[in-house]
């Protein structure tokens, strides 16, 4: 029923849940997995908590930490999937905003499963907003398995 | 993986997908389904709605209507569920206020997955607050697919 499976693994307990969850669907659906870690930007993270600006080489370097971090991230979690059984699984990061990153790089793989944590460390930026989760629901009309 | 999946099924669009999708896991799982139809008791929509109070024997009759509709509509997410291949299939009604109702009653029955309709019927009632669905999947700790 489903052939990919997108996984949203941010490093938290409720992400490490996710993966779980997806490697068992992916082991009687045969689907593949697609691990995606989302990291910010420096410079969104920046403009979100200081007025300071670093150098350009300052952000870059920061930039690279923050991928370097969220690979691996997702490499940690594709080893965990495919050590619970699931075939075929890749990892992905990508820079920005956690929910529509998420709903936008599911749409761009034609993913028809997206799995979540229900408390990721996302949320924790907009409690009174709303947290990833609901972000995501909101945002997609591919069905959406909040764990 | 899945054993009891709960359907919130209150006529929507969304959540005749939902009843298609537990019947697709239901099928490669061997999960049973449980068919939830939620109703608002007269009382509360009454007290939402207008200040004009019935007579109890007026309230009385609303509620047996507003049951009897729940109980169309369950029984009919069940026929589908079947029609579709799902083996074990059970329809239930409650009265009471949506996401609390769903989410007590997966409790009460030992359900390892809730599967909700993105947009149900009862989202209308609460856009700003969020939808049923985000209520369901912050009110309770078993997984939540949302269709």
């Amino acid at each position: 029923m489903f052939k990919r499976i997108l996984v949203a693994y941010d490093g938290s307990n409720g992400a490490w849940e996710a993966i779980g969850k997806a490697a068992e669907l992916a082991k009687i659906t045969g689907a593949e997995i697609l691990v995606l870690t989302v990291y910010r930007h420096h410079s969104m993270l920046e403009a979100s908590l200081s007025m300071v600006r670093g150098s350009d080489r300052e952000g870059g370097s920061l930039d690279d930490t923050m991928r370097a971090v969220a690979r691996e991230a997702a490499e940690e979690a594709k080893a965990q999937a495919r050590e619970l059984g699931a075939e075929k699984v890749q990892a992905f990061i990508k820079g920005g905003n956690y929910a529509r990153t998420i709903v936008s790089f599911a749409r761009e793989k034609g993913c028809d499963l997206i799995v979540v944590g229900s408390r990721g460390l996302g949320s924790s930026e907009g409690y009174m907003l709303g947290s990833v989760s609901h972000k995501v629901t909101s945002l997609t009309d591919t069905p959406v398995l909040v764990i």
